[in-house]
């Protein structure tokens, strides 16, 4: 098996889940309780904090785990709204974001706010005029991501950083979700970030576990209210074993500093071979793109087909992301780019991990040019 | 050591932990995911989905997992109360319920939304004639939970619901996180609730699960957006290993039905045992109370005092509930009840699980009766 769909899960790590095991077995006690294994659980959970913090070279206090990127960003987007709602109601979003980001500030215009959607370069790239023609005296948010989901282009998160550094009245959230281990913490997580997402399984985590980062001093509506854990900004018993092993797979995750070189050498000799195919379009890029998404089509032929042709020789991609691929939707970000429906539908995402290797993508290349020779008749 | 805390979490069954354990090592697909990995993940999901519908007697499409009890809380109330708005914006939850479901309605206060807390009598059971005579023709929503987490009072569901019979336009939401286990399904889920929450780790599952049940055809909006799964009501990257976990805990948790009976054989010796201490104020009861919990206090001593002293001789119990415990919160319950404060403080919580031995609780009464003697001076 060849597994190239790492943006849409990571296998996790075998210590990450020895760590799951262990703690689940061993640590039993709620973090909130008063009794002595209340309080061993309490220890581990702010020590997982700790590392996590200190990897990303924040503090403890900015740490807040969740249930995964999904929440991470739903919280993000209407805990902001719901706080700064009587200072203004204005959103700003890229026209790219995931649905986890697009689909809370859609569900917050049904509740009255105004949302607008930046718009994206012709390669992807959030334009910067264009943002900032849209910031208004009543704008309390903006989110944009930091590696692109389904092309893997990396926005502008430093100059739009820039952008907001005289109007400290807008938050600015970055979903960190697809960055994480592949680009240098200090591109994602400038210091004008007032938050940030982030999802354990896409660094070979575990499911169902997430984190919030949220600067120091910034005010956020809970999302989930309740027994007051998480500083009383997000209630629920803490998932502890999850915790600890999210915070051990981030530390072996960023341990590995060879690994986006490792996954960018993999990917430019994919876009090198790929540009010998005259019916591929290439989606990706080399310079400010992540260093483990290729993202191609092959004219005529829609991505769910070569997605399951390439399943017959053991390979695994995907269509756009995993969570549109069910719903049969193009990638929305080759819409915001200006692709056609027809060319934006053929879209198929390559995506590395730090174990795969020149051998396989070699495989892969193989495998794809018989698919390119069986499919031309019906391509044309 | 003696746990006597398995209201507030439960150990997992070693089996549960197998199941995280292997689904997590062996099935890494995406349930998303298009390709052969992501349906054998997406079948698991739904045979999990449908082991946890047929134990409750339901059907799969009703079943919805999410991060916990408190999401499924919180989901419940907030979800009902945006998508019922514009119907009206009247909700009552009883002045007992947990932490997650009050403050999702004080939350929703603030954002609008008019909230009445339904009384309880002296006994701590809701008031059914109090609740009639708040209902209004507005009201959208009554939550009342099926076992009160901090005494064990079985709340009137079977009333609330005949009450609630002729009233269409209400959602009937039921907290059965302490219930389920303990009672039978059949006084949990009487067919009027629409709505009811559960939470793994409280029947020996894992952290960081849990599902709502949501009768076929009743609304909700979501409260986390994004990709589109769990019938795009609930987006997220499923937690695999943690949902096939959960089902069978579910399964093994409902399979040994002798265990009520068990744990009130238990909850009845220590209830009188505890008739013979003069000082010892008894908050729990016999007749509708739950089988695996007792609540008491020794007068003039706080809980917390009296926590440790048991925590000295191993034997682990809790003030209230896990979740008010640390904030030094009293009993809410009691107070609701019409506890003074200085004797809601005095409240312990002892609650069994299934594998609990009548030799423990012996050992219980033994270290109780000790403190008991030692602390006559201080309690006077």
């Amino acid at each position: 098996m060849i597994y190239f769909d790492n943006a849409a899960t990571t296998a996790p790590y075998p210590e990450v889940l020895q760590t799951y095991q262990e703690v689940a077995s061993k640590l039993m006690g709620n973090p909130s309780s008063l009794h002595d294994l209340g309080v061993q659980a309490k220890r581990l959970l702010e020590a997982s904090r700790q590392q996590v913090a200190s990897l990303l070279g924040k503090s403890a206090e900015e740490i807040f785990f969740t249930s995964g990127g999904t929440e991470s960003d739903n919280w993000a987007i209407k805990g902001l709204a719901f706080e700064k709602a009587v200072y203004g109601k204005h959103l700003i979003v890229s026209a790219i974001e995931h649905p986890a980001v697009k689909e809370s500030a859609k569900w917050l215009q049904a509740q009255g706010f105004d949302v607008d959607l930046a718009p994206v370069t012709k390669h992807g790239f959030v334009d910067l005029e264009a943002l900032e023609n849209l910031l208004r005296p009543d704008t309390i948010l903006v989110s944009v991501m930091a590696v692109n989901n389904e092309i893997g282009a990396i926005q502008p998160i430093k100059a739009i950083a820039q952008l907001l550094e005289n109007r400290p009245t807008i938050a600015f959230h970055v979903d960190a979700v697809q960055a994480i281990g592949k680009l240098p913490i200090a591109d994602i997580l400038p210091q004008r970030v007032d938050f940030a997402s982030f999802s354990s399984h896409k660094f070979h985590g575990v499911r169902g576990v997430g984190f919030l980062y949220k600067k120091q001093g910034k005010k956020i509506s809970p999302l989930l209210t309740g027994g007051g854990q998480e500083a009383n900004l997000r209630s629920t018993t803490e998932n502890l074993p999850g915790i600890a092993a999210t915070a051990k797979a981030l530390r072996l995750t960023l341990e590995q500093v060879d690994q986006p070189a490792q996954m960018q050498e993999l990917r430019d000799y994919l876009l090198e071979e790929l540009a010998s195919f005259p019916d591929v379009t290439v989606f990706s890029g080399r310079e400010n793109f992540a260093p483990n998404i290729v993202t191609f089509g092959l004219k005529g032929l829609r991505g769910e087909v070569l997605v399951h042709a390439l399943e017959e020789e053991g390979i695994y991609v995907s269509t756009t992301s995993a969570c549109s691929s069910k719903a049969g939707k193009p990638a929305g970000t080759l819409l915001a780019m200006g692709f056609p429906l027809d060319l934006a539908q053929t879209a198929v995402r390559v995506s590395f991990d730090g174990e795969n290797q020149l051998s396989q993508v070699e495989a892969f290349v193989g495998a794809f040019k018989q698919i390119y020779q069986q499919t031309r008749k019906v391509r044309v």
